[in-house]
């Protein structure tokens, strides 16, 4: 794999595994007010999933497949930045990175 | 694909979206008493496509993950058939297929 | 779930299925006339076991999700109907199918 | 999440990347004497992938995921040290650190 390709799949992982995180806590939290955090979580946790994998190989929609990434992570990131808890803090930081990451590909 | 795999596979496909409904739909209640119906929807889910996936590709590891699969199955049944909603009836009854096929192939 | 929507899970999940089978046994040949429905049926089982998903759970990026998949289906299905082996021709109607089954929901 | 479990799930997360980049390597070389790596690596990187999902969820079926995976790593790992590409050295690598990290959970 080239530099930049192992720097977006790495942002990738680092997203879906604070993503995974955030929505698993706020999941627990059983409050309403939470639940579009818990949506968008679990939605660019799967993205960012399929988007490193798209990226490890090569594969011919990897760009159109960033792009969508890095417009669900920012969404993710907005909704994140809401909430005081550090796992949504900390998710919130991870989808700017990985958007970044992702747009440089697309 | 033999005849046997093809039904183990439909099976748990099938699960893997009735979990994922399921989940979707307890997940929106944002209701304490389901939550443990939404962890183990959601890990079921899981479990059901891998399942599905090293059945339909032969995998020298799918009956060690069938065995797991039905095990998660008839766990992810009994908490849905604690709940009168019809999205976990449906559930249930989704997971005790599966876990019946997952059983046959394990 | 509405039947519409479930009646595009369906059609997803069922390529998904056919996508790994005609994936795992072009693998089996080695042969480099075969990589390209290689590459094209891991994609596409990827993208429609994500889109399965998401319209399962609906999600707000479903319909983005459904457009890119009916264009990865499609072009599956061109690589497929190249090929006369069984495997081939049967994941080719499973792509055409969800294809369309996608684009009713785009 | 704990110290460990962030451990275990990067492990996880690394293996999966170094999985999905050996399978792809090793499916263009369309050699049959390759087949057994491609197989190893495609089903070690979905059992990664789940392993860090469930590690990094507290599923209570983490621990006997985590015992999966680190015997499929150590499996996967033998498979690739027989090889002496760089992907394969580097797979092999990754899958020997995550067996011990899963190891230490399960």
């Amino acid at each position: 794999m080239k530099n930049e390709v192992t720097s977006c799949v790495d942002a990738c992982l680092n997203c879906y595994k604070l993503c995974l995180d955030c929505a698993h806590e706020c999941i627990k939290m059983a409050d309403e007010h939470m639940l579009d955090c818990v949506q968008n979580c679990l939605d660019c946790a799967e993205l960012c999933s399929l988007c490193a994998r798209f990226s490890a190989t090569d594969s011919p929609y990897a760009k159109r497949l960033c792009e969508m990434c890095a417009d669900v992570c920012n969404a993710c990131a907005a909704e994140c930045e809401k909430h005081n808890h550090a796992h949504c803090q900390a998710c919130a930081e991870a989808c700017r990175t990985c958007a970044a990451e992702c747009m440089a590909m697309a």
